[in-house]
């Protein structure tokens, strides 16, 4: 009998408890999952950030914790946390939605589509715009997510720069890596695409430095992490015209408050995380199989390495 | 000695004599290019429908007319002109911009952009889109540019059903022709893509019955030809909420007149006919192309059917 406590939020349980049954029952495992077990008989955990579970120390007997999100930034540190950590990456919710919202923005900014679809003088000005071809865009991150995203724009067209702190090989982008790369990457980028984890090192990579770097008029979309941005400095850069619009799926509070200056700028776009939903259904089935490994000693997938941060 | 007529407005001519002598003189070809020749004397007729030839017949020598125009509606009934006609197919430039387009506005649709490009009231409501897998998409017209289209469109996910008027085989698509295969195409298309040429049997194809089949609140984007909707009808479903948008890009008149009611419309998004403008660098080339193979005795590339016509 495998006993998995479900540590998240009472919504969750709702969405989850019937997709995660019929996962584990499809791989025939004998478990016992409940919101409340004896912590010293718990094998696996179930695991969001609004879980009321803060200390792992009492679950003497744990073999992973298994996050049902993909950003694990507020559970990575966590040091009573000794077991392996698996994140969620749900390759079909979370990756192809996500490739969807990035491909679609970036067109959306390519095109030119907002002096369309909000005209109030009805203007006739049929102002082509370039290729995809003549379009460089960059995208910082070669994770899963922001490789699937530059392999989509490429196929689109773009000339697709990607970057990441180490080297990467992707067929088709030009890969820049290091401090030196991140410079390349940012001077060519007519679209900016922000696919980084929220680490340390990645928190206010632009900032009025950075964004400085930009070709006048860029724009940039953020569906990776609030905090890669300094606000204060992308508010400066869009006042100046440095940078020609933002599209921000991600802050450092949600829900966004209200009067933070994003709401009323008319060069951001907020839109309220919602680039890479997971999907109860094939993120329960990422859930299952890795408890079917664990129990067959077999390596878990998407193990976070805890001192990388992701 | 070929003697070419540039038949077209003056500002094509300022755009198009450089590129056209460039890639004519790649040809090595020997030739005349002028708006102003003997009409007995002239090989090839260069064409645009704002061009001041209306009566072929003074043409005694003419081998084809070569339009710069991807629509050859307005030349293609012209009982004077005997000899082949061939449109203007830019791949790089009218079919990859049709592609940006059409991918760009159908994923602004599935993604619900304009709720959030457009939101005075700064609500936070994340509601998350089905993904593209569970978004069924038509294409109608099945042409270079409709088959492009739908394939891109396929690459990204979306279940994609093309029709045409006879039957035509794609790979990845769901492939419908005649009158019962557009009852089914439109049945399921949840975003409706238009990519028919102009033809007496496609006038007003979107009537209020067509409107009727599609799912309600479906959303509409044309970038083939104006007459292929029924303007009155579109505004009278978009207002039942039967169709949720209309995004258009081609008119029965352009410029789209002032006062025309899909200029204040709240579910119309008026583009000025931008979805696929030619670019005169790979048009003058396809031109040069067609003047070489008709000096080779080789067949012309994208030769006019002018008993359907186009």
């Amino acid at each position: 009998m495998i006993d998995i406590l479900f540590a998240a939020g009472p919504d969750d349980w709702a969405d989850y408890e019937t997709p995660l049954r019929a996962a584990l029952d499809g791989h025939g495992l004998s478990y016992r999952l409940s919101r409340d077990l004896p912590p010293e008989g718990v094998d696996y955990i179930v695991y969001a950030p609004d879980s009321q579970v803060t200390d792992f120390t009492p679950y003497t007997g744990l073999k992973a914790v298994l996050s049902l999100w993909a950003g694990v930034e507020r559970i990575s540190p966590n040091t009573t946390l000794r077991v392996p950590l698996a994140r969620m990456v749900d390759d079909e919710g979370l990756t192809r939605g996500m490739v969807e919202y990035v491909t679609g923005h970036v067109l959306r900014h390519h095109l030119g589509m907002d002096a369309h679809i909000v005209n109030p003088g009805h203007d006739w000005a049929p102002v082509v715009p370039p290729l995809a071809t003549e379009r460089p865009v960059s995208v910082l991150g070669l994770g899963i997510l922001g490789r699937a995203c530059a392999e989509a724009l490429a196929g689109l067209g773009f000339p697709v720069t990607g970057w990441s702190r180490r080297a990467k090989s992707v067929d088709g982008i030009t890969c820049q890596f290091g401090p030196d790369g991140l410079v390349k990457a940012l001077k060519s980028a007519e679209i900016l695409v922000l696919l980084l984890p929220d680490t340390p090192a990645t928190q206010n990579l632009l900032d009025a430095e950075t964004l400085a770097l930009l070709p006048r008029g860029a724009a940039i979309v953020n569906p990776g992490r609030g905090p890669l941005i300094d606000d204060a400095a992308l508010i400066a850069a869009l006042d100046a015209g440095q940078i020609g619009h933002a599209t921000l799926d991600v802050f450092r509070t949600e829900p966004l408050p209200a009067g933070h200056p994003f709401w009323a700028h008319p060069r951001v776009t907020v839109t309220p995380h919602i680039a890479a939903a997971t999907r109860t259904g094939s993120a329960a089935r990422v859930i299952a199989e890795n408890i079917r490994r664990g129990e067959a000693d077999e390596p878990l997938l998407y193990l976070v390495d805890r001192s990388a941060g992701y």
